[in-house]
């Protein structure tokens, strides 16, 4: 028989259809452009990394032919037993009582949320979100196909009584298994939810009687205002126990110590934690346990100077980035005053298409960023677009926002 | 409202209910006691790892500033375009000529496995494989609800007939994805499959017009007899180019550098490549660029030589295990003896529940195997075992075989 086995298409799964690529991954080509000002990727400046630190606690770990042959051999799936005790000790400091039984190790929070669509979405299935909200997240429950409708506390939020009786009546096309959401510094939109907006979320999963993934990649990076209590430590506090708790939380150490190491984590009741042990045992095996043990020397070591000296520089480029659009960017043009993070949401007159925009700006500006329309799980947001101050130098935050503000005026309508 | 969040089952998806623990990282854990002989994990000896030079570039890589910042930040999700193109070089060397757009790397082989269970895989469809087969396939495939049938190309083989009628009149509960296997040394049974039995799983796949899944984990570690091309070799020799082939490879080099690097690779047509991409970019962004640097500078520099070393080691340790058998073993017992890999599977008399069995062998003989029936789809294969060699010294091959052997002797019927 013949054989004409290169159109793979017709093989793939359904899912396959919802697996698009992510507009950041390939703008991460951009940065190999020199002369583009990168305003895009949410990547910290390798420049704040502990490299002396990182290469000394690798060489301090394959000097010791015990750990070395450890760290180069097959491990248990839970995670390197120091380091969950380390992130166990850091998610009772941050006001959620646990221990190692609550934490599972997960190659960066990405993998979190892969693990947590598998594990609990069927198709069909509804999932909250922010609009907009963590493009990677969307990535990463498309391929268990769910459904996506708005988490809106600060505003007329979803509509919980029609889910609850669409639950109550059985309705399987409006069945809601999580919310989630990042309440600190958010990707893409930098806001930070109030106590008040996680009190709502909390209340809303409680009628719903549904989990709330909490994303907590940038809570350690605050420059200014004082810390919110995370949704978990809030639902910790009311219940007593972590193990009574809806939420789960991911962390990782790609912001404040190294993403290129891929060490994040999932903490949460135990009960869940040890069904997420099988998924990632049937995913990977284990996390690099080299990778996992370089990370808790340093988070032992150097953590919380790592992570001051990060917001001291990332607080400068911000205020340079806010500065550079007030100066720059001419009327009917408005973005969000992060606390913290990486990111400054900004949004221009509904004629402007900023993905046309893009095109035009790394063509005659010079200059990159992400069109919003990504982070929408239902494709608005045209006019939005997420800059990160991250990874440019001051010169070139004002130089990239100053070339790239001519060309908005010449489509800007003043709103008025 | 009151809530009691924590009972999650209700909550899981419906494939949460095939995700089981696995028998064999469970008995990882049994490793800990010093003094069980452990026959169980296929697990290398890390006595062969090349600790040395692993250590070497490690430091060499973050001691060069530029190559230091790249292993700490992102990168791109297809993976380092050093080792991309060192693995098509390495496919070439094996009959099968490709370039690096052929080449996706993976966190080890069993994240290669899930990527492709759920490329293909939707609730219902058909999966080939060895009656016994890998077991963390399975666990992979699991996730994505398949059935299984048997592939047995040495033996009467599928109903190839009846499957392509079942797709003519369009019976999707008998859509075919793809036949999984093991042809070199396979875990569990060592077994190695003929030039026969590989081009006759081919011509079931054009039959049928399905895809092939070849595992060469364990192909580098052949002991005696000549090499057998790989599948994809046989088939992209037919078509004369890999764009066009079939068949799916899955490397790693868990067994012949480190598996704790976590670092293996899937070699197929572009198309099917590039869709790939965007299941790595949602399930974990990349893989570690630290270890995949380290996992090139030491397959450029000693893979060959670590190859031929732990080819003698695993040798003896083989021979001494089939001796011992063949020394201790009462009548009634019987074994493969395999070119390579790690393992021999051992069948015992019907009357032998090897479950069963290993629960007195560790508590009275102080010996762990795998018992059989976990590499069995349809659970049967209660009376076989997995013992692999790799990581017992001399001694204790010949004591655990010695002491395991009375246990079953006072079960065991000769067979005559």
């Amino acid at each position: 028989m013949q054989h004409h086995s290169s159109d793979w298409e017709p093989r793939y799964a359904r899912r396959a259809a919802r697996m698009s690529g992510s507009e950041i991954r390939e703008l991460l080509k951009l940065l190999e452009q020199p002369d583009v000002i990168s305003f895009a990727g949410g990547i910290p400046d390798p420049a704040l990394f502990p490299e002396a630190e990182a290469r000394a606690a690798g060489a301090e770990i394959m000097a010791d032919p015990k750990r070395a042959r450890s760290a180069l051999q097959y491990a248990v799936s839970e995670g390197d037993p120091g380091l969950r005790s380390w992130i166990a000790a850091h998610m009772t400091g941050l006001g959620v009582p646990c221990d190692s039984d609550n934490i599972l190790v997960t190659s960066g929070s990405q993998q979190a949320l892969d693990f947590l669509g598998r594990m609990l979405l069927m198709p069909g299935d509804t999932t909250l979100v922010r609009w907009p909200t963590y493009l990677g997240a969307l990535q990463a429950f498309n391929a268990y196909e769910p459904r996506y409708d708005r988490l809106d506390p600060e505003g007329a939020n979803i509509d919980a009584a029609g889910y609850a009786a669409a639950a109550r009546d059985g309705d399987p096309t409006r069945a809601v298994k999580f919310a989630y959401t990042v309440p600190d510094f958010a990707n893409p939109t930098g806001a930070t939810m109030t106590l008040g907006a996680r009190e709502k979320t909390l209340g809303l999963a409680d009628a719903l009687d549904i989990a709330v993934i909490e994303d907590a990649a940038y809570t350690a990076l605050r420059y200014e205002g004082k810390p919110v209590p995370s949704i978990m430590a809030i639902d910790v506090a009311r219940s007593g126990d972590v193990n009574a708790s809806r939420v789960i939380y991911c962390g990782t150490f790609s912001k404040t110590l190294s993403p290129g190491l891929r060490v994040g984590w999932i903490c949460a009741s135990k009960a869940l934690i040890s069904r997420l042990v099988l998924v990632k045992q049937a995913s990977d095996l284990n996390s690099p346990p080299l990778n996992q043990m370089i990370i808790h020397r340093l988070a032992e070591t150097v953590f919380d100077a790592k992570v001051e000296e990060a917001r001291g520089e990332y607080r400068r480029r911000r205020d340079l980035m806010l500065a550079a659009l007030e100066r720059h960017m001419p009327a009917g043009v408005s973005w969000t005053k992060p606390e913290g993070g990486l990111f400054i949401w900004v949004s221009f007159p509904d004629s402007v298409d900023t993905k046309a925009l893009l095109e035009r700006s790394v063509a005659e500006a010079k200059v990159a960023f992400v069109p919003g329309r990504a982070f929408h799980a239902d494709g608005s947001g045209g006019n939005t677009a997420r800059f990160s101050f991250s990874l440019a130098s001051a010169a070139q935050i004002d130089t990239g926002i100053m070339a790239l503000a001519p060309l908005i005026s010449q489509d800007a309508q003043p709103i008025s």
